[in-house]
């Protein structure tokens, strides 16, 4: 429990969540999703957090109740049976039913499964609520880190650096991504990592990240981002393969852990020999992609900025098509937030035109795919500060790795 | 691509489920989730898979369409934009409108996000049809395995036993559980284990199991199952901690893996030196559960029916309140369907009457839990067989493991 949220920022978060439900006007925010409850409450037990829009929220607890009453930072209930919540929340929560006219309560619809809000969405009704979408003001509140969460980020990035210094040696022409991967997973998993990299998006996984060398990292995929990598099979359509690591190929290293439920993101290019000339230049492109988006990464600046300014930079490289993916496969972003997930906001994506705020935390991670031969690229997270350039987080040197 | 899904496979699939759907007088079926998707068209790429009641299904593939080409046993579309969507698909299946009545179009709301949900439903309005939950019939479905996923169910357990194996020589006096599970990940890793075993219920996740000593396994947790172990800390609080492993304690070591997508569950219990005497009478009587249930696992006898004779068995050992977890944290079942997914159907639970087929996979895992001294118990994964005793799936021999 050492690394347990501390006891005074689940007050602040709840305190800023409130502000947002008294200014639109909604009666509260209804919470079950693990890291959506986690963040509020500083514990990972399964059941319902109500926090309404003033006075004390209660987390209705399904299990374990022992576990909850004992890492909870806001007040727990044991969760009778559910048929009965509906009346239990208009009870506990009176202007639910006062007025005679129906309030909107919230609840993040994005990773609510729907058979779920079918029957909260008729609960709510029951105790005179209407249930609506709190999905965008969840992500938002999440979106901005707190020191202790830097804190724990900066822990991850910690753990992945020094695993892959204890892999590097291993990565040798012939050995396989599995076998690459797996001593990096051995490396980082004695540290703490959790096992996975939560994410929010519906489908989508990722473990510790993916290894691709030459051709294989550069099979398109349905992972949501530049290069998702071969896999071990269809139903495992991502990530490391089971090719063997050659000589003078890219090989992409994309890599992560996740401590005390905080995520790190991180790619670096390695090659065992020489990079062709043009995949080398591709690389040096990336790098200056991410050192103009160093400047821009400072409070003021439109998340989409970012974007448009790799774009342009890929396209006066002659590398537009090869920009984030290959062709129609390419995704449409330069980083994303990281927290407690690997997909949070901000997105710096076209259409995410919010400023960027101190204490959001962005990986950004420009590549260039060319099929058949592999990606290149790198990837750094980093918090946006209040003032000067952005906190570096990620701790593995920025380098080409070059093996002999 | 060696263990790809067998073109036969899914055409097979698709004819039991179209009976089922023209049974029920319903249009078709709407698929998205990735073990769905997959287990209906051999890739795992996304999009949706409509299965209309009669004739050929489509996958339209939103990414990656180049590797859905490749590997789908279905015929494949891009998927336009979304919002045409609900035309195409009354275009591509003239059912949906033609009759002037709404049709019903199913589609799995038990793992399908609400966002979403709601716009499908908006989108299938638009296309003439109405949108119903189709969870049961796609649980129902899956329910009974072929031979091509019981050969891969074989595969895992074999990983499974051979990286038990590989690990079991660590396993001593002071090696944390976090590190003992580091080297058992590692070993399976390597035999291409995909990183996870899925799960289908919300907020739920199990990349290998866990692995609990003493106290530490018997800590009640959010994880629904009889023993979910004391884990990292709030945020990963379940599976392994930091905990040294201790002598003349009970080791639950509650393992398995994920290879070509099928899953393989399993447990055996472990000592360092001898199990105090009641502990000990415990894990015996869990012996005899798993033959009584081996003489039960044939087809017609209703699933919950091994629940009721487990909890028969342990309430006449005195052992009631230490079954399946420990007095409110006691879970209800004895065993779980695997496949794909490691939470499928059939349920060993009160409520599911259904009678077992041939076919079916089910983890069946008496388990007893001491507060403050820890869990005993077993856990294998066995086939029903059209006649005879069911064919057993798990590899590691079956033994309380007494290490020096």
């Amino acid at each position: 429990m050492e690394h347990a949220l501390p006891a005074g920022e689940t007050g602040k978060r709840i305190a800023r969540l409130q502000e947002q439900l008294k200014a639109g006007g909604y009666a509260g925010m209804l919470v079950s999703q693990n890291t959506d409850l986690y963040y509020l409450t500083g514990t990972m037990q399964a059941g319902y957090l109500f926090v309404p829009d003033e006075g004390e929220p209660t987390l209705y607890v399904r299990r374990s109740v022992a576990r909850a009453e004992r890492e909870s930072r806001v007040r727990t209930k044991p969760l009778g049976s559910f048929k009965a919540f509906g009346a239990e929340l208009a009870a506990d929560f009176p202007p639910l039913t006062g007025s005679g006219e129906r309030r909107t309560v919230l609840t993040p619809l994005d990773a609510l499964p729907a058979q779920l809000y079918l029957r909260l969405a008729e609960l709510l009704r029951g105790a005179g609520a209407e249930l609506a979408d709190g999905s965008a003001m969840m992500r938002r509140l999440r979106m901005v880190k707190s020191l202790h969460e830097i804190g724990r980020i900066q822990a991850a990035a910690r753990a992945a650096a020094e695993a892959l210094d204890e892999a590097l040696p291993l990565l040798r022409e012939g050995v396989t991504e599995l076998e690459w991967m797996a001593a990096y997973e051995h490396a980082v998993r004695k540290r703490g990592h959790i096992g996975t990299m939560r994410m929010r998006a519906y489908n989508l996984e990722v473990l510790t990240g993916m290894v691709g060398a030459g051709e294989a990292a550069a099979e398109p995929s349905a992972f949501d981002g530049p290069a998702g990598g071969r896999g071990l099979g269809p139903a495992a359509a991502q990530s490391v393969s089971r090719r063997p690591i050659g000589r003078n190929e890219p090989i992409l290293i994309d890599i992560g852990c996740c401590i005390d439920g905080y995520i790190i993101d991180q790619t670096r290019t390695a090659v065992i020999g020489a990079l062709p000339d043009d995949l080398l230049a591709a690389y040096e492109t990336s790098v200056r992609i991410i050192r103009r988006a160093e400047e821009l990464l400072v409070p003021g600046t439109p998340a989409e900025r970012l974007y448009e300014e790799a774009i342009r930079m890929a396209d006066e490289a002659g590398l537009a098509d090869h920009f984030m993916g290959f062709g129609a496969d390419r995704v449409r972003f330069l980083g994303h937030g990281i927290g407690l997930e690997v997909d949070e906001w901000p997105v710096l994506a076209r259409g995410f035109d919010m400023p960027l705020e101190p204490g959001m935390v962005i990986a950004v991670e420009p590549k260039f795919t060319f099929p058949g031969r592999g990606v290149v690229g790198i990837e750094n997270s980093y918090a946006v500060q209040s003032e000067g350039p952005p906190l570096a987080l990620t701790l593995t040197p920025e380098r080409l790795i070059r093996l002999p």
